[in-house]
């Protein structure tokens, strides 16, 4: 597909039954066309993720060589990554952008470009060959991916699983709005591990949020966390529970066990509805 | 019963169906013995509770005429409820600590002191007569009884509920221990409406704290926030949820009604449990 | 003096330069009077306290021996903290209330009971004998004493100190009320150590809270608490800072040391009013 | 200059005396690549904000008319916020990117595309002409720049203003450590506009977190939250504090004042240093 909303749309169109889009990498940061397309419409639900390196093989038509290479084509996010890279190696070839990397790999098939830093899956379906690949300027880069389907049951908890949200607050204009959305996930000690403002409405100064956190809707603790962001902000979307690409089992603090959430449960239960004497 | 230990101990021995003791009075505070003794040994549960005016009667042997009294004897918590009435009405009396009112009365019987400052009701167990009733220096000052039986179910929630509890905390040695217990009750909306350190173990330095909070046991926001205490303390112990004296409703905060946490309630088991597609 | 009021009253109007009263003992917490006499009127400043061990003697008139002891006599609040040593040593004999303990030894002196629990210092008083010293139940329990002067400069830090507060809340009728006065000390690190409700004007439901930190009014940490304090609440009432009797250091923790606070007003200070260009 | 890391760069290397830099826009949120040149290398200072609304231009070559246009060229960025405006005037013509709209509209003047989506102020400097001006999808989506110019002293208070920050947190690894920042602002009365995380060091998990909050350095509240900030994160980046381009004033909550501060300072210096009795 062409853009992030494409895949997106397919899946929701029920053309394709998933959609694996960047959410997040380590040197730009959230991709905007992602959080937000995730975030309205006909929802959808993470089921799992992948952390893909970031590296860019240099494709060339068979037969060129480094030395002739004068023109290089990418999309331009794919340039902070390879600047050093380049100044070692091609210090005096052109770079040009194009609308993605596939793009720059079909215009050097065409001849408009030498070389195209894009993905060395691309080489085949242009008919170009790999120069030199796995090209990056920080070995421990990394894009994380998701795995998008339509709505509906969340994959079983693993122990080492994230959760997705997106949260729409009632008011943010005085101090202390966000902490009281956050507060609703720490009282819970349910670790956030990420979170980003988007505008809301396209006007500045309103936002919603997109979080992350450690943990699974079927966990007592998340499912408390979730509960109490239900009833402190307008509106929050529930984009899914996933094993963590990086299998990393949730930190549990103090009280906050789920051992804890369910002794805490039977002790009101009995509090509410006392054993009879026998 | 002479004291709160002796009438809460009959409670505990099926002596007597129910104790009405002393919690709190508006002049001198919470009243140690019963918190204390609630605290520890067989758990009870208070079942209601009673504000009283604080107001004496000056019983005298019949006959004895007010110019004549020249001895007062009173329990000593007494005397700075009554120091001005006492001042304009028998300045020149002198006045005498006894171990109760009824003490005091009993005295008073046997002829020691010439009049007693206690409650009517003990006028004809000791053969008094009261000379004068309703004596205070601040007219709305109360005690606040509370009926305590044996440990069992509560009352039906009124909506105008209190709870009382005592909570034993973790760690009271870092900063920010005591806010995060009492974030348990604030996060879900409930308001502490009393809480005093109680010293525990006989060392001064570590505390149990003794709570009142508007709301009921059945309440969801009170369920939740007792769990939430039960995880993050040590102990907890539930000594009831009774209908308040004053009948004043619970004041309920935007997100934390009871609609607001069943909605969530049926949101989060819709997201476990997603409705089939027809 | 015959009472906690009397004794601060006579700092008051000069007549004594200091009073030494007790303002909670670790089997019965919190002394009221105390606490209210110091929350009103004139402001009064604690300088030093003192831990004194809680321990009776039993005193007798001259010749009497314990297997002669029927009767014993004391203050009510005597009782729970000698009640095992009595069973173990007197197990026969009867007790009985008396106003107070010196009340107790003043009427062994009339006859009226063979022994009183008392401060072995009554015993010269009263003409009596000290039958056996140092008895409690509980080996540490100890009343914290405080030294009451005039208001004035507080004594110089010691990195072992303690601060005493009463604080009257703005509105106590909102979840959380109790919980953003409470962060004004966690979130400068400093730790609560006592916290009392007491009732305000003679109505119950309306409270002030006598406070104990860790820490001095000299420290940068406990200033900006105390600043806090005094934006949120109605009125601070500032009772001193004073070396702990106990001689513990306060805990620092991260970020919160008098070095972090000096740190951070010295980048502020740089924020405001950058270096000059040399 | 050709992006916002060379305009930075011309600003620390004194070529140039400000760089006014786009830092978030209402369609596509933060702009990363601002926020992280800021964030890193040689300190900068914001003095100034402008909102911008978001409109383009279809520039060309003078003589060409609408129905020529075949191919257009922009930045990736402006294809979201125009998308609806081609589909309804030029939906046959094909999209180019471009490295940036002012490239797009240099490769119009070389004659490689038809039209430009661009500034209409880059008509002149590339000899094209507007053929279509204020060409947006959205009539209120605005873009914030901000003016960039060398650290030195923020520009005066004016009562409407904003304070821009960099937050690297000490430990996010636990429930609470990003509750525990924003609550150095909230505590303070202070209110945050923005947020957003930035992966720090390439690695997804670790963030530092882009920051502005309402209010001014010199504001006594802003102040104390600064220092808050500054001592329980591992580093705190000042970028500026400047008037809102709304002019929306600050909104004062109950005890956050300046005047509030003033008294709270006045009060603990006295506490420190009684007047002396005269």
């Amino acid at each position: 597909m062409g853009s992030v909303s494409a895949a997106l749309d397919a899946v929701r169109r029920d053309v394709v039954h998933g959609a694996m889009v960047p959410l997040e990498n380590s040197v730009e940061g959230a991709v905007p066309a992602t959080l937000d397309e995730l975030a309205v419409g006909e929802p959808l639900m993470i089921t799992t993720e992948v952390l893909l390196p970031i590296a860019f093989s240099l494709l060339v038509r068979p037969g060129m060589q480094l030395a002739d290479v004068k023109t290089i084509a990418s999309h331009p996010h794919a340039l902070p990554q390879v600047r050093r890279w380049l100044a070692s190696n091609l210090s005096d070839a052109e770079w040009h952008a194009a609308a993605s990397n596939a793009d720059a790999a079909r215009r050097v098939q065409e001849g408009q470009f030498d070389a195209a830093l894009a993905g060395s899956f691309a080489a085949q379906h242009y008919q170009l060959v790999p120069l030199h690949e796995d090209i990056h300027d920080r070995a421990e880069a990394v894009t994380r991916f998701v795995l998008v389907s339509k709505f509906g049951r969340p994959p079983l908890p693993t122990g080492a699983d994230r959760t997705t949200l997106v949260v729409f607050p009632r008011d943010t204009d005085r101090p202390g709005s966000l902490v009281s959305i956050l507060q609703e996930c720490s009282t819970r000690g349910v670790n956030l591990t990420r979170i980003e403002s988007r505008p809301v409405g396209s006007k500045l100064g309103e936002y919603h949020f997109s979080i992350d956190f450690d943990g699974h809707v079927e966990d007592a603790s998340v499912g408390e966390a979730l509960m109490g962001l239900r009833r402190v902000c307008a509106d929050v979307r529930f984009l899914g529970s996933y094993p963590r690409a990086d299998g990393i089992a949730r930190r549990v603090f103090s009280g906050t066990s789920e051992q804890d959430f369910a002794n805490a449960a039977c002790w009101l239960a009995r509090l509410r509805q006392p054993l009879p004497d026998v």
